[in-house]
């Protein structure tokens, strides 16, 4: 019922070389020592890689504390060749042969600071990156205040990239709040992986009902990974944890608690296709009262 | 940042006379006589008001069993005045001065039938007719098949009321399934009504995470209304129930179980505010990357 006027030009259908495999979702705890986090970054995603895991998700920002006062000088030059996180994650895909989606780290560009999220294929190339659209900002008084703008700028575009595990749309943390964002991933290609950081105030609240609303609405799975809690860490911002994969009509299909954790789950791509077979959302939506615009692809 | 010459003309702001009142949810039982039914609804609706109650609001398809065989027998004509259900709703509210969200009943015009839902003012008046926008239609094998269209006719327009208890968008049951409707709601006003009646199926998985993710994406209050579990209905659509008032954060401001009940809870409208300004959302969109166009206000 969309006009056909209007609308993008169709896509080239996502390439799919499996079917069904598993996931990884690296639930790592962050220290202040870099070296520290990138070893045991490489221990979790190897010994996940060796108990069958094609694809990895990390956390974001796992390489460094998500401090804003420290995010800039903790900040890696990606495109310049000099991050040595991304050169790990680089190294294990190679090694291992899987498909890593990086999580994120503090990337420093053309003066600015971004919160960018690298997908690494099998040969260890980088395959797209992704850097954080919507900066989280909240001010709940007597109990939480952040101003992420405070560290970085905003991101330019999504990001929709294909891979040996299918066709995958990224967001970091905040942007799994913008139900638009999953709207057009789902217009554009097969799943969402978000890679975030939930704070105790809105994780509680907020972070099983978004994935779980982004994957029914859109009827994909939704893998998100988050750092594991750090009891010791400044009240001001504690991470919530609980990575997990969900799948097309809201099922929990591996699911972390706070601690440091590997949540392994699997994705059958042939569940996305029963899903909309099921329940045929996408045919009963009412294209003639509204239209989602993937500003972008006009 | 969404271009101004596609953006439609402004709304005149909601008129608000009350900013902080008691909403009821009528978490009816239905049975097959529609006499039975209409006196269950005024007594307590009748109820609800003695106990302060500023507005009502109905379940889906309370007046008479939703079956798609009998639906179409049971339909009341409203615009031609031979509505005793609406007639029903109407004088209670007159009498005792409050605004009904009538839930729906099954209506006939044009040789159509159509899932209604009418806003009674407290002048006895109707306010708003609002007509089911999605149908449901499911079918999961070995567990339920249900093709809505064989009974009801799909409505035109979104609805969107001025009442005195503020402005409200109207959606009937798999209405709540489509992001879109509550987000274009939220562009034309405060709150999202839906009245509805989950299956056990979908119930249990979709209901609740259904409300709370339009009310937290929209930060608006979403209120809904199921009719009770009847234990002795037919396998094939038993009803979930579990009405409630959500608040603009996600809190639950009123629950029901499954029984026939009422759920009383508060409705303050500075939530609304409040809530957008500790989590500025609307700032943090990007209209820069995607746009939901409201079709009808082109």
């Amino acid at each position: 019922m969309v006009p056909t006027s209007v609308s993008p030009p169709p896509l080239r259908p996502p390439q799919v070389n499996m079917q069904k495999y598993q996931v990884a979702l690296c639930q790592l705890l962050v220290s202040p020592d870099k070296e520290e986090n990138l070893a045991r970054a490489r221990a979790r995603i190897e010994a996940a890689a060796d108990a069958g895991a094609m694809l990895i998700v990390m956390p974001e920002i796992w390489s460094c504390p998500y401090s804003l006062e420290t995010l800039p000088s903790d900040a890696e030059d990606i495109d310049g060749g000099a991050s040595p996180s991304i050169s790990m994650l680089s190294e294990v895909a190679a090694a291992r042969k899987i498909t890593i989606v990086g999580g994120s780290i503090p990337e420093k560009a053309s003066g600015k600071v971004f919160n960018t999220c690298c997908v690494i294929g099998p040969d260890g190339h980088i395959l797209a990156k992704h850097r954080k659209l919507h900066l989280f900002e909240i001010d709940i008084p007597g109990d939480i205040k952040f101003k992420e703008s405070d560290a970085f700028t905003g991101g330019q575009e999504p990001t929709v990239v294909d891979t040996d595990v299918g066709r995958i749309g990224i967001g970091i943390c905040h942007d799994i709040r913008f139900p638009e964002l999953a709207m057009l991933y789902r217009s554009r290609e097969k799943y969402f992986f978000p890679s975030s950081a939930f704070n105790m105030s809105t994780g509680e609240l907020l972070w099983d009902l978004m994935q779980k609303s982004r994957a029914v609405d859109n009827q994909l799975f939704v893998a998100t990974c988050s750092p594991a809690r750090d009891p010791d860490a400044k009240p001001q911002y504690i991470i919530w944890g609980h990575s997990s994969l969900i799948g097309p009509f809201g099922e929990v299909l591996a699911a972390a608690g706070h601690e440091e954790t590997t949540a392994i789950g699997e994705i059958d791509l042939s569940m996305i296709q029963s899903t909309r077979e099921s329940l045929p959302l996408e045919m009963q939506s009412r294209g003639d009262l509204y239209r989602l615009v993937d500003v972008q692809r006009q």
